[in-house]
């Protein structure tokens, strides 16, 4: 029935991916696993992976291949399994073919030379030992950034994350977010919330015994997942019922939980993809912004709502009783949506956390443009806290050091977490048009409803659609912070009513 | 100083190496960390990876560059680093070419599938479950034989883990080594040695307590190691300063140590190949005899001697206070060496191992002659446990499915094994006659000596030469089973004088 054509493409692309994904194993062993002196020698066998991954991406087999198919995609529709691979593939391979190997290959090792370092600058406060990284990460993003015809060099970085987007659509929708923001923030941040119990004594293991009774709700197929403890948290997949989340626990604060449900919701995006997709490209989010999408909603819509902790609170209670047992589930849930400014991004209550992003992205720029000089960056940074959330800046480690990002050299990446609140909400809103009684559900610890809701409209599709397409085909539309503000409105506001 | 078209066999090595090593990660990360549900892809991605890999050592540019560094090789000393890694690439290639890389996938792929389906064959003792699998492995292997020309078809098999060494020359060993044997088991299994305290109750903790303590002694270096519960231990490593041993523990039996000090001298070895050879793949073992002789001298020479234990055992006291409390230094030793026929190779004592391998040698020369049917083998498993070492095989998991070597297709490798515990003691007589106060430095708990003495005589030298060329710069000599033979009867026939 099919094109032996395809299945050449299918076969081809199969291999790609596999050391794509093997190579994304070598990422996740660094950071969970790994002895620390096996560092060095693993930024060299990383650059190797990527650099074997390009190339059979620009083989001119593959480029061949790609033109051939061209008939036979056009006899396909256009939202047929057969000609998104092909259209992707020619686009990922069109974009690919613009940046020579070296610098691909110098980028992946310095950018694992700069995540070994950071560790360690960051253990120890100290960005003098990182800067020289970080110059010659932003140094080699400069480079990469032109060999793409842009607006602006930022655009080149941007699409990597958010295929299509543009910088000026990201400050577009970051000012109506600030406008938005600022003077909610000012409001919210008079209220007196109680969020004590939060903070005292969490040992590791109820800990875990929650995070297993969370995840156990998220619908994860069983032998298909694993959690493990990092420095920075984050979520990857090795298969689709290969999911591997992480975490960070800290036992004196509440917050590991957040961590979990948050890379939980990123776990079951690639985890639900149809298996038809499987040891392809397609095989992963539509983009950076939708898979955030899920990981706040899991994190945040789900996570901080008052109906989800009905479920989950008694849970809580028993596994910390000398934190829980003597506070209600509604004083636990205005403690754990307190708006309060503070220093660290992925603690940060989610009216704030937009401003996090937004100066991570206004940084970002200027690192690359060069307006702003690597070595000013630390003081910069404390400025910029001061000024937007008025927040002391104690040291570099809880400063400008917090984040793993630009460590591996990713710039372009920071703006998609405020993006995919903002789509977050867009969906969720969806989501209850069509699950009417979506609260009763979450009251019960009942998830179901919602991935499976999630799992038809937007999951099963993996990046067959441009990030654009996909959010029309769910919403029916573009990017739009008016339902994100709307709802830390309502729900915000409501916690002092 | 070195020739650019060296460099250029450098980096192309490098490269080649570093997909090596990631492949073995992703073999690593199947036995330790996979979710079970992650086999079936990750069988798939393990034989791309193999196939990228036998790619790039048969590639034509590889070739060529061997043959134009022909007059470079032969303007350097035979044992420089670069004059190894001309010659052993170039040998590696030869053979390599011989084996198309369709049936190299095939025997990777079904060597992955085959380990997930021999983990639960094993688990519930179902030999027929697996089956299928140890048929398609065992066909293959036939295939690969017949890819090589050799006197017999073992001989292609075997060379692939003991280069240049010939199945008849091993017959030989194993004639030689039988015959000691038998009448030293029939006499060493009269003795009446008390073992009981090393059954009981060993809680998981305390167990790892000891084998950080014992590992400790090892002197690898600090964060270049990690050891991990499998099923089934092995050791790997993915660069010198990366090392990773893995164990099992049973919470009734005082025997993971011993699985750990195995796999302890395996590491040691990889550990300690000299950086230079970094990235290359002259970086591993001189061939499995030789590795094996490194693991059995720490489990058996060092590990099961009453010097290592004078210093050892107070810990171990320590830690189980119950079950050896009240027992002396002599009577654990005894115990820990006890000769007695069993049904488990990994946990036989050191006199009776060695059948157990003559054993697997015999079926593995029948399987793939075909004068043993698959489907009979469990039955001659069972016929032939009695015959050798009179002992009933109660099932399959502890019969004929215990070892996962067959689950990969591995052919050739288990009389590696008895070879290692040869060589082992031909080693041991040298290190002796140098490190005169080997015994008193053992009884400190101090290795160094000795790992000095290995590390600059054998370790440092990695894959540099043949085996045979290693063997001889380390005992002066072939291969003889006398030494090991003669220290089995001193040592063993002393526990009960």
């Amino acid at each position: 029935m099919s094109d032996p054509l395809y299945e050449q493409l299918r076969d081809r692309l199969g291999e790609l991916w596999d050391i794509a994904k093997i190579g994304a194993l070598a990422g996740w062993d660094q950071q969970t696993m790994m002895p620390p002196q096996g560092g060095p020698v693993r930024a060299m066998q990383m650059a190797t992976m990527s650099k074997v991954v390009h190339e059979q991406l620009v083989s001119d087999e593959l480029g061949r291949l790609l033109e051939e198919l061209a008939p036979y995609e056009e006899s396909l529709d256009y939202d047929s399994d057969e000609a998104s691979l092909i259209r992707v593939t020619r686009r990922d391979r069109d974009k690919e073919l613009r940046v020579p190997a070296g610098l691909r290959e110098e980028q992946a090792r310095a950018g694992a030379e700069g995540f070994q370092v950071w560790v360690e600058a960051r253990r120890t406060s100290n960005f003098e030992l990182f800067r020289p990284y970080l110059e010659r990460n932003i140094e080699l993003r400069r480079r990469y950034a032109e060999c793409f015809e842009a607006d602006e060099p930022y655009d080149a970085l941007l699409d990597d994350f958010e295929p299509g987007m543009k910088t000026a659509e990201v400050r577009d929708v970051f000012a109506r977010l600030k406008d938005g923001l600022v003077p909610l923030i000012a409001e919210l941040s008079q209220q007196e919330i109680d969020d004590s119990m939060l903070h005292g004594n969490f040992p590791l293991e109820p800990q875990k015994d929650l995070e297993r009774a969370i995840l156990g709700r998220f619908g994860f197929r069983p032998g298909s997942w694993r959690i493990d403890p990092v420095e920075h948290p984050f979520a990857t997949s090795f298969a689709t019922s290969d999911v591997r989340m992480t975490t960070r626990y800290l036992l004196t604060e509440f917050s590991s939980i957040f961590a979990s449900m948050h890379e939980g919701g990123h776990a079951l995006y690639e985890h639900n993809i149809s298996p038809a997709l499987e040891r392809t490209p397609l095989c992963r989010g539509a983009s950076l912004a939708l898979h955030e999408s899920q990981s706040r909603m899991f994190e945040n819509l789900v996570g901080r709502s008052i109906e989800f902790w009905r479920w989950g609170y008694p849970h809580a209670q028993q596994l910390f009783p000398e934190q829980f047992g003597g506070v209600t589930v509604e004083d636990f849930h205005r403690a754990i949506n307190k708006v309060q400014p503070s220093l660290i991004r992925i603690e940060a209550d989610e009216a704030t956390y937009s401003l996090h992003i937004i100066l991570r992205f206004e940084l970002e720029q200027e690192l690359l443009a060069g307006t702003v000089d690597v070595a000013a960056l630390p003081q910069i940074w404390t400025e910029r806290m001061d000024e937007y959330l008025g927040i002391d800046v104690p040291d570099d480690a809880r400063g400008v050091l917090q984040d793993v990002h630009w460590s591996r050299g990713t710039l372009g990446y920071f703006p998609t977490y405020a993006l995919g609140n903002v789509v977050s909400v867009q969906i969720w809103e969806k989501v209850r048009e069509d699950v009417r009684d979506l609260e009763s559900h979450l009251e019960q610890g009942e998830l179901a409803p919602l991935t499976d809701w999630l799992r038809e409209r937007l999951w099963r599709h993996g990046r067959k659609f441009t990030p654009q397409e996909t959010l029309e085909r769910v919403v029916g539309g573009g990017m739009d912070p008016e339902p994100y503000l709307r709802y830390l409105s309502t729900k915000l506001g409501a916690l002092t009513a």
